[in-house]
């Protein structure tokens, strides 16, 4: 039971990692408040966020399509979706809940995030700018909030079963097989409960030393921040 | 004359290290084309690189006010200039230069950027964040034409003179020198012709084989990317 | 009891996090054998494991003074003898320990290393080499065999409580204090029970999918690998 | 004329990139003294620099064969190989020599390494290791140096064509035209006159700000330090 009695909330909740951090944090104590769909921004975030309390752990597990696509076919509305999704939600939940954990000197704050920007991927360049943008925001505010409490990382993932970027099928694939082999030195994808582990493990006291890391988690495919 | 008959475009030439950078690579025999303002985004974008030749050499030099203040003090608005000053006009630039540099299976280009993604600097988490941006996808449009003849790096700078982030006056003072001599192992400033410099080895036929690369650039205070 | 009936070897087990991981992965369940002394190399290691099990955990706990100087200084034996006790001896191990893991498609290796050479440290520059020779080598040996269900990773600590490095009346002194308030982003040091609780991370099968990682743990001294 | 009247050191230098870099530091005006046996150490190290004057440039080009095998078969006597031929020299030569280059104010330190311990090669462990050695010693003795005028950097390079290392035969074979193309997003080897040009960028006075440095030159391969 490592988060008895920890208030958390995690978004996007049923996507990406959502589903799998929802569940460990219940089987280990944590009274998990849920919002399924993607986080706001301006005003919509201010209402969604007035009545709320100070939440032990904010797991800001964020997601959107890689809206993969050669550097020349970038399309302008998905890179604004990108960064609307995955970056600007992100400075809205640190801003409104690090100060406020800071405040109590208790906090932590887990961004799930991605491993493509640690080693950039070709063809989902939008994609690694967006999430690099978001490890870059991790590792500054981390930093800042660092002596106060709270504890602010992220989850930088690859390779990690879910239905959106790696389904089933994907995986099953010879052809994804192949590319597995060659490319992730461990062979295989994760599972969701996996990574779970990890974000466990930044969201307990355990790791109350580490602060501003983006943590790879990616079989070996990067390991370098 | 290292860069003799190269046409080179320089963005916002009158700001960040635009004035050196166009200074040393004229003297090094480039045709350097300047323009002085922000890069524009959309139609704007568009209508400005309508007539324009493919450039042998784009220096990506976008800068904005770091807009330091604390995590809790972050205004929409700076967060939002952040971006479409420095990150969403990279992406055009790339996206429009490095496929007809790639057809014609030869040029540069070369973003400044910045190191404070590197370490990452509390009360400037904004600006980490769009530059973080930055570097991301510098990484990743560096490997996706690093085939095509075409290389794409990044000057990722900290400490380098220049009057919106290091203006004489504030490197004088005693407090920045005493700040200089604890974090930052060369004990000094650089000149932006120090910089530019290498730029100019970005830019010329001497590192045809160096892509993907944000080149820390900061006098020992960040090594790492 | 997450290590429960684990078989587990501690290296230089009164050194370093020695003692803080053997009384940790005890209460967890473990099985924890000890050696005191330095490990050996050569024929002395090869009697040193001529009869002992396959462990299912091995933490590579190697320690030795920093030898601090000025590079000018650096005494020969010195620096013989950081490279005697903390690299050689770790490719003894996992040069042993692993293949027989592999063998049997199960193991945990943890290597109790240093953030030193992650940022680099004047002064400290031989340990820094040692150190990151065995970074390196942690590295490159965990994607070795990170198919074969052996994961390999180190703990790159720094600002850790410990009587040899940190000792209790140093970290209390004012100038030391100074030091961390202007280095070290949390503004402590940790003690030896949170470094142990990352190695215990790093031995259960809740990190199954990390290897060939170096993990930093000094409080956001240094958060890049 | 880049180096006019430099007086350099180039260690090793019928190997690695010893001939291309004293062919184009001769070009760039430079005397160069060239060493073609490894760098001893020891005594026969002081005997070698007794008469030497100080150099204003050394090229620490350091090579060994890189004693490729699976960690289960790593040979004592490569694995002490390549610590004797590798790393311990590195330390006599900036032990020697940046001292030296410091009391007079100028000085530069350029180590030819390699990007191999940047991403970890399975295979290849041992070379990691004292190769991951060097590139941690230069980067912290690149630290130690930097405000007194030296500049001590590290080429680390991976995929440039030597003949001991990556000979015309091996590269010309569809097996590593294969590997190339998966694996180094450039697609191809430098020639070793690239390399040279990086070193020589870093020999020059161009790159007086950059110290501690650990510059990868592998094509997009690894893009991390």
């Amino acid at each position: 039971m490592r988060l008895e009695n920890k208030r958390v909330m995690v978004t996007q909740s049923d996507d990406y990692m959502g589903p799998a951090i929802t569940s460990l944090f219940s089987t280990e104590g944590a009274q998990v408040t849920t919002r399924e769909k993607p986080v706001p921004t301006g005003k919509a975030f201010s209402t969604w966020v007035r009545e709320m309390p100070v939440y032990d752990v904010v797991v800001a597990n964020l997601a959107h399509d890689p809206c993969s696509s050669a550097v020349d076919n970038i399309d302008n509305e998905d890179w604004q979706a990108l960064f609307e999704t995955l970056v600007h939600p992100l400075m809205h939940l640190v801003r409104h809940f690090a100060p406020k954990m800071a405040e109590r000197g208790y906090g932590k704050i887990i961004a799930i995030t991605s491993a493509a920007p640690l080693r950039g991927i070709p063809g989902s360049t939008a994609y690694c700018a967006a999430r690099g943008a978001q490890n870059a925001f991790i590792r500054a505010t981390g930093l800042e909030f660092a002596a106060r409490g709270v504890n602010i990382n992220a989850v930088a993932q690859n390779y990690v079963s879910n239905p959106a970027y790696f389904p089933d099928d994907l995986v099953a694939s010879e052809r994804f097989q192949k590319h597995l082999a060659r490319n992730v030195p461990i062979g295989r994808v994760a599972k969701d409960t996996e990574s779970a582990e990890l974000a466990l493990f930044l969201a307990s006291n355990a790791s109350d030393f580490i602060v501003g890391q983006v943590v790879p988690f990616s079989g070996g495919w990067a390991t370098n921040t």
